[in-house]
């Protein structure tokens, strides 16, 4: 089955699933409170739709995993698809709050229409009701597979708080080389794949060493993903042309090809110790970066991370039909091109 | 054995596992995140002390009840007590957020040292790493024990972010009456001592009836313990002489006494309309609400509540000395002056 076909198949649960979690707020006196959640998940309000939603690249991955594993029905899995979901979309919306955004997935985020205090309690009840989905996998599995499960969705959830830690306190450094990319984005980004990987197999009832490489495999595929994200907030058609504005070098983002050249590109250190880059600098910049190797030093990353995602994924050996649309997603993520 | 004699046995076992729980986060690059999470806690930087930790009743109450319960070794709920005081504090640190508050038990709350960004950051950790805490419990006891246990913990967060909500929503309202309270007190500040409560009857082994009287046992000591803190911010001694500032009139409180007020003095309603109340204000308006009743009303609440509090912990037959110190404990939050 491609990854297409099963999306069509799953993607209808998965949303049936959130909703049903979320819809633990749906009660009298709440139902704001829970409008604020249903906006964010991209179900309700302007500009409502699939594009606001995002693609639940995690859930599905999951889900993956869990039939890839010993051929499980991917529908047991479906409380930790929705957890993860929930906890990716907890992480976002404190996220935006942190970073000040005011765009997520083309509508206002959650601060910039309900105010600061009302979007931090928003993420707090979508992590909450992402540990309360993780726990609903005891209606199928046995407990201990419950704690388990809780364990690796909590010790991914303390990594990306490790992560966003890093990130924040990079902010205003001027000392900063390629060693402080690594441990922010394992957290910020890795973690939760890492997570959901090792989760689907879990649950699909793989082995200690068998859930082990499904982990291995998420987490490089998040780093290779990362880098090639970077690559593209840099080199990507939005960031050189038109919307330069979209560029992580205004943005002022700690990502990989930036933090190469504050270590190796001298030229760029000192202009970046000078205060936030504006839009008019961006193409004379990104040529810099690109002459001075931060571009193929980037794409060779990626590549190395994904080559390891894919070798951990065949030694993991899934299996069946989910396992060769499990490979179709991790290069479908891997050679994206925006 | 006294509550003293308990707590001098008690609490440096609980400060204890707090910290191995917080250690999690005593890692390389992490230093300065750990420190801010101990920080708060109350262990270190200025005005570390028994003062700035607060009285750790959340996680007396588990333990009490854990041996209460069935005559269990207090111990085995370490790792629970030390979840409900994490997931407490993390409630706190959003919560200064949230409230714009500068102090936290006599010193800068964590978003005055470090940033609303960082502070966010710091409330997710704290949650997280209180998840982490329950799932401990299976060190000594069954899964399936654990897993109710994390259900119990995460309905009564979820309960937070909904008396969280309420409260928020009711700023600036001017409609506001008696039947705004319940729903908000109930989540902010019942539903996690209803837990510890009943987390600690489940690890004690109790049925589930016994635990629902625990449960109801805690859920309404927070609410007279709730009811009599609101008292205490008008007509307290701290609020009327010395520092009316302190006083719930000008902080804008959505207090038992002020809801009432709101709904049954006209002219209070009319004053708190017209916008914020000033301190050389407050002595007269608390005049006029103890005048009109709004003093009585929240006592004979209080009581009530307290009445309904022991008699469920009656009904649950708390046993052998635990059940005694537990009994006192109740009584010393119910009967506390300030």
């Amino acid at each position: 089955m491609s990854f297409k076909q099963f999306s069509a198949i799953a993607l209808p649960e998965i949303e049936k699933e959130l909703q049903a979690q979320i819809a633990r707020l749906n009660q009298p006196r709440l139902h704001p409170f829970h409008a604020m959640l249903t906006y964010h998940m991209g179900w309700t309000g302007e500009g409502a739709g699939p594009e606001a939603a995002g693609k639940r690249i995690r859930p599905l991955l999951v889900l993956l995993a869990v039939s890839a594993a010993r051929g499980a029905a991917w529908q047991i899995g479906l409380p930790a698809a929705a957890a993860v979901e929930l906890v990716h979309n907890f992480s976002l919306v404190h996220d935006d709050v942190q970073d000040n955004s005011d765009k997520r997935r083309g509508r206002p985020t959650a601060w910039k229409k309900w105010g600061v205090p009302m979007a931090i309690n928003v993420g707090d009840a979508l992590f909450v009701i992402g540990n309360q989905a993780i726990l609903d996998l005891g209606k199928t599995l046995p407990a201990s597979t419950v704690t388990q499960a809780a364990s690796i969705l909590s010790a991914a959830c303390l990594d990306l708080t490790r992560g966003q830690y890093l990130d924040m306190s990079y902010e205003g450094r001027t000392d900063l080389g390629l060693d402080e990319y690594w441990p922010m984005i394992g957290g910020k980004t890795s973690a939760l794949l890492a997570a959901c990987a090792e989760l689907g197999a879990l649950i699909g009832g793989a082995n200690a060493e068998e859930r082990e490489g499904y982990r291995l495999f998420g987490h490089h595929l998040g780093l290779a993903f990362q880098v090639q994200d970077d690559a593209l907030g840099i080199w990507g058609d939005e960031s050189v042309t038109g919307k330069s504005a979209a560029s992580d070098l205004v943005e002022g983002k700690n990502s990989l090809p930036i933090l190469f050249a504050l270590e190796k590109i001298p030229a760029f250190a000192k202009r970046w110790a000078q205060g936030s880059i504006q839009a008019d600098e961006v193409a004379e910049l990104a040529a810099l970066l690109e002459r001075e190797g931060a571009k193929t030093y980037a794409l060779e990353t990626a590549q190395r991370e994904t080559e390891k995602a894919l070798t951990f994924l065949e030694k993991a050996d899934p299996g069946g039909e989910a396992g060769e649309t499990l490979l179709e997603l991790a290069n479908m993520l891997l050679k994206r091109k925006q």
